[in-house]
């Protein structure tokens, strides 16, 4: 072996039942690496420009990556990637949890799920043999149960690990998710609805193989390390989980609030902050794959709703999402949101900001009762938000409209709904407010996904002194900047730092982890046996940028879709940012700044042969010019 | 402090006589690191476009880095730069030896030197303080002598390090070195030249500063590495120093031989190649600052020309270019050539190319012994090259036209001989065959500083398994190129590997001392303390690309001058490489995907907005604009 690594991916077709065993060359993964890497190469090559996302021709790959199961914490993720049917354009999410992990040590490196099972069928992957199984009998089942009756018909084997979808990616509801061993979801851009519309309810494995490294020693030093220093590095989200940011956005004035009418929300201090869940309802933390950090709740209810600890806890973008940003501050109806969100597998974040799009047109009397089958909804109302939630996964009345995401579902409303529908290429703005953290805003723009905090800068961390800013140095960026600045500076910012979340989603890594870029990097090479470098790592992330781009050039998307809603460029009327708004010249002179930095032209925003080249994927250029545009693109 | 690394420059204004220290912040360090970095950037923002290269308004830059006098191998080294008198455009070139490290402990990391001394001078610094003295009696002397008489008069102190200039540079041979220990040469783009037109001599320095670095431990044992292991990883350059690669080159039938006209010569073999040299005229093997390798050779010959040890002994490049380029295999003549190019003080390969070119025109009849003062000039005999060395080096009679440089004596003598001036943008071509190396003919042309090897590709080690592309894959360079392709793939090796050697000429350290990335950046790290990356060091070099580039846009080059001779479009008429040309179209493609890779337009080559922005050098852009054009160019 020239390296140290090598991997298999399955090739499942489910239109025809059979399964196939691929073994890429080591420098396919020492190019792609993984997660989204892997996706991103994999759905540009093969899928035909225009394919429809719910139809057979799609494809559904999930992806670990290189460092994926290696004993480090931050390594129990994996990304899901398909064309989207909320973008009809690149799709992709991560999870974290324990299933990745659990594939490689089945012995695969991915899977590509192809054409659509006939009947509902689900996946079993054991120690390299892989099954098609029937899943008739979990059809219409909440995820609970499903995981509950393949556990036991497999043999009731605790340590099998499952990534499924619930009602709501059977019924095609377009942000549905896959959720693993129902409690991580790969949230976001609807992988769920793609998943079933493969009739493919379940992916369920276990493996005994164990994980080759090639320097193990050093990834336990770097493990006992992380387990020496998280409670002074991530102290918050141990103790608060993610929910532990909350609090200081509210006081900034970046909480989203009432659909982003607003940023700040006093009741929520004492109500649905991280301090109030974890003295409240909190029953234990809970983590991933080899991670002492364990951000992950597990919250208990009885009354007045009861939520189950198995389905976990909420996150801040649940929080805030199905909170804050509907106006209310009844946590435990937020948890219970989240649980049903959990059960029926959907994404909390684009089922949040439906319902605040919908309660929004309903103040504003764009919807009456006799559109949302007489439900009253007013921001605040914990109950209306809890039938909404059901209804969506159900795809019952009303909640069939907000099932398709607030682009189509404003699109079929009319009366100028679209106004409130707050989303980026179909995608929902997830719970960070483009006014205050104004670089993420153009990051928004330019995402593949649409709306996408997941591979984003964060400006309030790069204002000054901060644990990420003095991480990001070894890349170069030497100056803090103003949270509010749109700059070529943050163009920059922007651009690399996308790269090494893009970089993370591939290999695959949790960004909450607080290891600098120098650990990944060493990571990296313990686990891979590779002489790899930030450098060489870097570049994996700007590839799989430039790839999911082009991808998303030849799905007639460009410049025009690198938008941001119409509400971010109008000023908060109150609150720490009033009288703050993007301003448009300043988004547009950063966007074009960001084009010429990745090397796009400024046109359509499309990579430039040479940046292809440079990035050894000229082929892309030839797959990008199939482009035919039959976008959606919101 | 915010990192580890702090340093000082000193600003000498030669006109009025004044010193005066500045003291940038970190920062300034962390993003120009030292050598081609500082440089780049000072005579960008600090010389105005057009300014006359021998004139007072040039200046001339002193600048070891970050890690020059760590005590790690490969630290010795240091940059000198300043727009060039052969190539009126960005002008560097390196040195290795003692001087930089001295420089350091005498408490400087850069040296500007503005203005034009009323009489010659010499600069001494030691331990901080710096003079201004008197060399009016050094004057005209050969370098060695005015070494002895420096050391004398400044106590006898042995460990004074004097960089000097020679008879040449005091005379404005186009092509003049600057001399470190009179061994080792800072030897391309005329450096020499600008500092005699100040009527600077020398700068001697001795300090007694320990050199602080933030891990000395970890610099010992990357130290220790490679005192265990040069002699598996270079026994080539320690056992017949940089010459060992004579013999392979002629084999490959890429040894310039005859102006270029051919590119294998057996007569070469048992006569100038290393093992010759070894075996007959070896004293000793001599290094740099901590550096076990010595690859630095001193030889000593009796008869027929009496060749002294102190002067040390040819490297490759002058054994080839005023041997086989020369036509000539007298190793005694040709260590005397060397010699005399030391003690006049002038670039080997511009002399030997000089030489070759009028050689070529004495045969082809466009020049005859009414143009040379009656010196017969044929291939092969030594002594006509001898003689014509210390011609140029005194500016006599023919010697005058062959000090301006291959492009001017071309432009002096008409008839046609320009078609036998090799040189890019004014420099002459050094001793690797672009039809061998074609990837690192592409180099030539788009070097800012001429045909140049020292920010180059050697194509010949890229063709399989080396060490420099095991090395290289740590930054995803993973496949094997033939060394004859011209592709978009040895587009992005070019670009970076030259990012690569600017790196190395920044920091500055030796691309000889087989360290590799990981192991530079280790020693980067180690030396300062700065939690860097291979990503933020190759933008260091980057930056000096982009940065050198702006200049000489400015300057008014551009696409046009980014040429390779004609000869290299012609195929061998004989040998190994018989019947290979480079491609012109293959050429145009590589250097159309070469400026994409880039980031510059493909009209002019000039760096894009965006590209001067991702690499924190926005102000560059303001810069390039004010160019008028009126630079020589070839």
């Amino acid at each position: 072996m020239p390296y140290g690594y090598n991997g298999k991916t399955l090739r499942v077709n489910l239109s025809r039942g059979t399964m196939e065993v691929e073994e890429p060359p080591e420098e396919f993964y020492r190019t792609y690496v993984g997660g989204a890497g892997f996706i991103s190469r994999h759905l540009l090559k093969e899928l035909w420009p225009g394919v429809e996302p719910l139809g057979p021709d799609n494809k559904l790959i999930f992806a670990p990556g290189v460092v994926t199961g290696a004993p480090v914490p931050a390594s129990g993720r994996n990304s899901v990637g398909a064309k989207s049917p909320l973008t009809n354009a690149y799709g992709e999410s991560q999870a974290g949890g324990f299933w990745g992990a659990e594939l490689k040590r089945a012995g695969y490196d991915a899977i590509i799920v192809e054409g659509k099972a006939p009947e509902p069928v689900y996946l079993w992957i054991k120690d390299g043999r892989a099954e098609i199984r029937d899943a008739r009998h979990l059809w219409g089942k909440p995820t609970w149960e499903a995981q509950c009756r393949i556990i036991e018909e497999l043999g009731g084997d605790r340590g099998i690990r499952i990534a499924q979808i619930g009602p709501a990616g059977e019924r095609g509801v377009r942000y549905a998710c896959i959720l693993h061993d129902i409690n991580h979801a790969a949230g976001r851009t609807g992988m769920g609805a793609v998943m079933g519309s493969k009739n493919l309810r379940a992916i369920a494995v276990r493996g005994h193989n164990p994980i080759a490294t090639a320097h193990p020693e050093r990834l336990s030093q770097l493990a006992k390390w992380m387990r020496d220093n998280f409670m002074s590095l991530a102290r918050g989200y141990h103790d608060q989980g993610t929910l532990s940011v909350l609090f200081g956005l509210h006081r900034a004035g970046g909480l989203p609030t009432r659909n982003f009418q607003e940023g700040h929300f006093p009741r929520a201090v004492g109500t649905i902050d991280g301090r109030t869940l974890r003295d409240t309802v909190l029953k234990a933390r809970r983590g991933c794959w080899a991670c002492p950090v364990r951000c992950k709740r597990e919250v208990e209810i009885a009354e007045p709703y009861h939520v189950h600890p198995y389905y976990g806890g909420p996150e801040y973008e649940t929080v805030a999402a199905l909170g804050s940003n509907c106006g209310i501050t009844d946590l435990a109806a937020v948890c219970k949101a989240s649980e049903l969100c959990n059960a029926y597998g959907m994404d909390t974040i684009s089922a949040g900001m439906c319902i605040s799009f919908a309660m929004e047109c309903f103040e504003r009397g764009i919807l009456t009762e006799q559109d949302t089958d007489g439900l009253k909804l007013n921001f605040g109302d914990a109950q209306a938000m809890l039938t909404l939630v059901e209804r969506i996964g159900q795809r019952q009345g009303f909640g069939d409209v907000l099932a398709e995401g607030v682009a189509r579902a404003a699109q079929h409303l009319g009366r100028g709904s679209a106004e409130y529908a707050l989303h980026i290429k179909g995608q929902e703005v997830p719970m960070h407010e483009p006014r205050y953290k104004q670089g993420m805003g153009v990051g928004y723009a330019v995402s593949p996904t649409g709306a996408d905090h997941c591979h984003n800068i964060h400006d309030n961390v790069h204002t000054g002194p901060s644990l990420e800013f003095e991480q990001m140095k070894s890349v170069g960026i030497l100056e803090a900047m103003p949270s509010q600045e749109l700059s070529p500076g943050k163009a920059r910012l922007l651009a690399y730092f996308q790269s090494w979340r893009f970089l993370l989603n591939s290999l695959v890594m949790c960004q909450f982890v607080p290891y600098s870029p120098t650990q990944i990097v060493d990571i990296t090479r313990s686990a891979t046996g590779w002489d790899t470098s930030l450098w060489e790592l870097l570049k994996v992330g700007e590839r799989a940028i430039n790839l999911s781009r082009a991808f998303n050039i030849r799905e007639g998307l460009g410049k025009g879709d690198d938008r941001l809603p119409q509400r971010f460029f109008t000023p908060f009327a109150s609150g720490p940012l009033e009288g703050v708004a993007v301003d448009p010249d300043g988004f547009a002179r950063m966007l074009n700044s960001y084009y010429q930095i990745m090397g796009w032209d400024t046109q359509q925003g499309a990579p430039s042969l040479g940046k292809l080249e440079e990035l050894g994927v000229g082929w892309a250029w030839e797959e990008m010019a199939k482009g035919r545009g039959d976008a959606c693109g919101g």
